[in-house]
Order: structure tokens, then C-alpha cells, then sequence
């Protein structure tokens, strides 16, 4: 074990010039010229041309069939291996544990998921982490020493310099464990670490509706609400790796007090154990029938419940779903002024629900911002759905094991 | 003229090594040695000599002076050049022109300042700023071949691409107009135009009190109200330049009207007309006698007033300033919630009117903020104070100069 972490640390890259060829690589998705390279980089073709072959050398980067002729040779493409190597990814939920393969470029090669109590502690659930690794590389039939790095979201704020998970409010027995270097000692290779929304903002830019987008905001909203961030291409952690914390922006001083303390959080209102309650509250007055129905059969409702009642002609559920879109559009509203992203993307369960919910969000978001910030922002819904978290750990995995060590 | 232009052009850096190496000495605002700037870099020793003896010669690098020895020979300390080449650095206001000439490390070699309306339109005062660089240059015995580029902050969005000034909605006869072709035009070199608070944002993190800070927000209190943030050690200027529009966050729907047409911005209820108008209730209810008496004597009253008043005894004023207070510090708690910035810097006139109005900013994001994010958060006033416009457009320009053209 020990050797093959030696190794995947030799095969970094070595310099800023081989680090601004893999950004490029990282950055298009695709096979790109060695002449496109040199132009975008602003770099003499010969430089460009020793450091590809030692990134070839170091498996980090390969050729990829041949480019359209100008009259001259035809030059082989090149892009971030498909076929060298590949990485574990992992998103932790609050109630289930996902592991996915993929190549280097994030592609899914295999994909595991099992309900898992995050509760449980970091123990157990990152030995259910290491045996869903194990069966997925047997299955595979891959070698165990081309598992380059791991990459794990975390539903919980991650101290970005150790990989540590600090103070989450629903990671019982999580505070301070250092995740990153108990995943490594696990699975014998470099990790990496971050909040899960950062982790899925990360997979919609690479590989979802963010391709190519420099600035790009994703908003989960799940039985939590919060906001990954990317600004100029590159993830927003902030100073203690807790930015995107959009669930807890005040959106009335006045309002619900919420698990974390203060008042009129916007998760209290709006998250979806707050939708679920409105639903049952509907339910027991009567004006809800649908909603009636499915709590007298299951003892409870979640905001799932509310967006199927919604979108089966449910009209109460209907507007609680719209009432709650609209505060959190208020809310990105503000995000909107201060960031001016140039996409927004809509994902997690709640956002799953319908078209109403992502109209409403929409609506409050335009009524409330300049039209210089909106008359070019699209608010769409996620590409990848609920791969999101895995596809993100996964570039978290191999951007930070390619590209880690050298600014 | 023109072959300032290109002589200018060709003094760029020539790659990316040279980039990081030209970003690592901005960065530092000081002098280091090579071996420090090959191990920062992961770069190694002969590669950074090389590109060093280039930079030197291009004029972007200065020696300066002997590091300490650690026993072998001792080797010159680098950095940006102190004595060679000069930078104009305009900052236009609402009612002024500043113009600085600054070294390409961005110290202020002489500054001048006029009365002047922005509303008189781009070429007037444009012509202003001409003039007053020759008179500048003239002074200080300078070769006017040894300007190097020009930087410009305007108080309105500026479309970073083409330099043009886009929907103001205090500059009358600016809208869509090239102020950054114009003033390269004007003054024979490159030059590079950026909304003023996001200017004075890159002047507090370059030389003032953001230095070494990753994530800065500086937010300007005047008439308006901004913020200029920077992530990751860079600006963040959004999709269509118009980031950090603090000033027209909604803050209660049913607000006062703001001069954008919506309601309950931020700076309708808090910013300095906003202000004003309070004194003169005040004033006028007789329940401020200080701010009578000058109400009397000028006839109207400004922000400076009310803040005067307040620290000389006025609680009514005091009273005033610390309702607004109370407003910005509740939408900078969002701004910390979705950035998690490492230091906030407060600037801008309204701010200098005592530390009562800093120190009410200060409580109302600690009260409505996760302590995650506030633990290690400073709150402080801006150390350039009213240079930062200036001192920030020279860093504008230096950069982009040196930089430019190069990812």
C-alpha cells in the first residue's frame, strides 16, 4: 500500500506549465491539438511539447486519435486518460452511502449506493465506504494499484486544509474527524474532501449543465439547503470552508426558529422538513385531500410527498411548494446581486418535485435583480441529477490528485 | 504615440511560468529571493533563473538589493519594479477626478484631484483627466515614454471585456460609451477600466489593510452602496461585471422606492441620501438640535453631517446612523453566509463618520451568522481610506499591463 501512495505522488504533475496544460485538458471536456494548447496558453509550441511528453510519461495525460489535417502532418489529440487509472468516488447523504469508479475524466465506470444512517459515525460508515470500493474494483476485474485517488462529499462543512469535518449539525460523532486521511489509510491512495453541495457544484460544472461556465451557482434543496459557488472557474470554500451556507440566511427576524439557533432561517422555512410539516398540516385540515390520503397510509409526510400531491392536481400542496420556491428565489436573488453568475443550476430532492417550483424560484429571482445581472442568466435544473454527488467527488478526486501540490 | 503603444504591448510576459512568477511578486508587495519564488512556485531553480533574466530585461522585474546569506553567495532580492516605467491612476466620483502617478508596484509618486461633474459626459471629462496627467507629468519631470498603462475606476458597471460603461445609472451620457479605448487613445497607452468599488476592493487587498487575504469584501458606504469582493486572491466581477450590487439587495419588500424602480433596497433605506434625509426629519422635528443649527446655516444636509453630529453629542443622530448601520450589517451577514470572506473592510464616506456606525455593522453580522464563519472574521475600516481609489486603479493597471494576454 504504501508503495502505490509513493507512486500516485510521484505522478503529479511538476511544474506550473504542466499544471496550466492540465487546467486546459480539465477544463474542455474533450481532446484538444497540441497547437490549440499552445495558443491558449500562450506558450512556444516546443515548451508545450516537452512538458505533454512527460504528463504522457506520467500518465496523466494521453493521446487520443488524430486531429483534422491543415495541410501538414496530423498531429495525435490529447486529453486527461480515459483508459489509465482510475478513482473512487463517494457522497455521503444523511441516510445513504454512494460509491461510484470512474476514469480520470469523471467518467462512470460503476456505480453502488446502500441505505446507511450517517449517524452511525465515521467508523462504520467509511468501512461500509471501503467494502462498497472493494466489491465495485473485484466486479470490475480492475487492479487495486490503478486507483489513483478518492474524492468523498460530506453533508457537513469541511475544513479544507486537513480534510477534517467541522461542527455539522447533522453529522452526530463526525466533529473534527479527520475524513480525508482515514479514507486514504482505508483505500490506499491520496483523498480529498469537501462539503457535499461544493462537491456537486464541482460535477455540474465539469460534467453537467455547467460545462465551459465560469461563474456558476448550484443550490440544493434537500431536507437542507445550501449553495456551491464557482467564481472565475474555481470552487468557492471561503476562509473556514463553509461558504454556500444559504440555508441559514436570515429571511425574516422574526420568523421559525431553526436547528441552528437563530431565527427565520431561510432552511427553516423553505427546506424540506418544513415543506413535509406545511404538508401535514394541510393534511389534518382537510383542504388537502391527496396530502389526506398518503399521511393516513404512511404515518408521515416528506416533501416528496408534497410535490407528487403537487403535480396530481393538488392545489394546496401546489402553492406550499410555490410559497417556499419564492423565499428561496428572494434569498438567490441577493446571490444574484452579489456574485452575477452567469448560470444558476437547480438541484437536490425538493427541486425534483416540478416545473412549478423551479417557475416560481425563477419568477422571484428576476422580479428582485438589476436586468443587467438576468438578462443573460439561465436558472435551470441539474444535468446529473442524482449523480451529481459522486460525478463531483470524482473531479474533486482527480483534479486535486493530478493538480495537487503545485498552485 | 503609437510606438509607445507597441513597445508597451511587447513588455508583456511571454508565458506562463513568467505569469506566476510576475503574480507571486505582486502578491508579496515586498521583495524575495529566487529560491523563494522556485519553492512557492514547485518550480525548479534554473527554469525560474532563466525566465527571471527575462523578466529583468523586459523591465517587469527589478533587483533589489542583497537577501541574507545562508552561507553561500548571497543573491539579489526580485521585485516589481520600483524605479522603472509609471502607471496614471484615475478614480472618477459622482462630483470628482483623482488622478495618481504610481510605480508599477502601485506607490504614489503624485496625486491631484478637481471638482468635476460626472454627469458632463465622458468627453469632458475625460479631457480633465488628460489634462491632468500631462500637468502631473510634467511636474514630476517625467518621460512621458516611461508610462506604462493607465487604470480607471468609474461609478457605474463596467463590461470588463470591452471596457465600456454599461447601464449607469448616475453617469448621463456614459451609457455603452468605450471609456477604455478612449483613455488609451488619450494618453498613448493600454489602459483598463473596472467599477469603482471592485478598483478600491484591488487597492485595499494589494496595499492596504487585505494584504495576504484570500477572501476580501470591501464595501463602500457613500451615496451608494457596494461591495467589492475577491475569492481565491482574485476579483469577482460576475458574468456581465455587475457583481457585488450590494446596494440594491432587497431588504423589505415593501420597502421605500429606490432610484433603480424596485422596492426596499438596501440602499434606499441605508445609504447616504438615505441618511441625509433623516437628518433633515430630525432637524427640522427639532429633536436634533445640532443638526438644526447646520441645516440652518447650509440650507440642506449630507451624510457628513449626520455623522458629524453624532460624534459630537447628537444621539438622535447617532441614533440615525446606527438604524442604517444595522441594515448593511444584516446584508453583509448573507454576504458572509454564501462567502465566508476572511476579512471585510468597510470604506467609503458614510463610513468615515465615526465608530459608532462600524461598530453596529459589526454586532449585526456576528448576531445573524453562523460562529463558523465569524470566529476568525475581522470587521475593519479601509486603511487606504480615500486613496483606495486611486492606489486601486494603479494595481488595476500594473496588473493588467504586466499580465495581460496571458491566462
Amino acid at each position: 500500500m504504501a508503495e502505490m501512495v509513493r507512486g500516485a505522488q510521484l505522478s503529479r504533475v511538476e511544474n506550473t506549465l504542466q499544471a496550466a496544460i492540465v487546467r486546459a485538458l480539465f477544463a474542455v471536456d474533450g481532446a484538444v491539438s497540441r497547437a490549440h494548447l499552445a495558443s491558449t496558453l500562450g506558450v512556444g509550441r516546443s515548451a508545450v511539447n516537452t512538458e505533454i511528453r512527460r504528463l504522457v510519461a506520467l500518465g496523466l495525460v494521453e493521446e487520443a486519435g488524430f486531429g483534422e489535417s491543415r495541410g501538414g502532418r496530423r498531429s495525435h489529440l490529447l486529453q486527461i486518460p480515459r483508459r489509465a487509472g482510475f478513482v473512487a468516488a463517494v457522497d455521503l447523504g444523511a441516510t445513504s452511502v454512494d460509491v461510484a469508479l470512474t476514469s480520470l475524466a469523471s467518467d462512470v465506470l460503476a456505480h453502488a449506493a446502500v441505505d446507511a444512517e450517517i449517524g452511525d459515525g465515521p467508523e462504520a460508515t467509511l468501512e461500509r465506504v471501503g467494502e462498497l470500493v472493494d466489491r465495485l474494483v473485484d466486479e470490475q476485474g480492475l487492479d487495486r494499484d490503478d486507483l489513483r485517488a478518492a474524492g468523498v462529499g460530506v453533508p457537513g462543512p469541511v475544513e479544507h486544509v486537513t480534510g477534517r469535518v467541522v461542527a455539522p449539525p447533522i453529522m452526530p460523532g463526525w466533529n473534527d474527524f479527520p475524513v480525508r486521511d482515514a479514507v486514504s489509510e482505508r483505500l490506499g491512495c491520496p483523498a480529498f474532501v469537501d462539503n457535499d453541495v461544493n462537491v456537486m457544484a464541482l460535477g455540474e460544472h465539469a460534467r453537467g449543465a455547467g460545462r465551459s461556465v465560469e461563474h456558476l451557482a448550484f443550490v440544493k434543496v434537500g431536507t437542507g439547503i445550501g449553495v456551491g459557488v464557482i467564481v472565475n472557474g474555481q470552487l468557492v470554500r471561503g476562509a473556514d470552508g463553509c461558504a454556500g451556507d444559504l440555508g441559514h440566511v436570515c429571511i425574516d427576524p422574526d420568523g421559525l426558529v431553526c436547528t441552528c439557533g437563530n431565527r427565520g432561517c431561510l432552511e427553516a422555512h423553505a427546506g424540506g422538513a418544513a415543506i413535509a410539516r406545511a404538508g401535514e398540516e394541510s393534511a389534518r385540515s382537510g383542504s388537502a385531500p391527496l396530502l389526506a390520503a398518503t399521511l393516513e397510509q404512511k404515518g408521515a409526510l416528506d416533501a416528496a410527498d408534497v410535490g407528487f400531491a403537487a403535480s396530481h392536481g393538488d392545489l394546496e400542496a401546489l402553492s406550499i411548494l410555490r410559497d417556499r420556491a419564492r423565499l428561496i428565489g428572494l434569498t438567490l436573488a441577493t446571490l444574484v446581486s452579489l456574485l452575477n453568475p452567469s448560470l444558476i443550476v437547480i438541484g437536490g430532492g425538493v427541486a425534483r418535485t416540478g416545473d412549478a417550483f423551479l417557475a416560481e424560484i425563477r419568477t422571484a429571482i428576476y422580479r428582485r435583480t438589476l436586468p443587467l445581472a438576468t438578462r443573460n442568466l439561465p436558472i435551470v435544473t441539474s444535468e446529473l441529477g442524482a449523480d451529481a454527488g459522486v460525478v463531483g467527488a470524482s473531479v474533486l478526486a482527480a483534479r486535486g490528485f493530478v493538480l495537487g501540490g503545485v498552485a
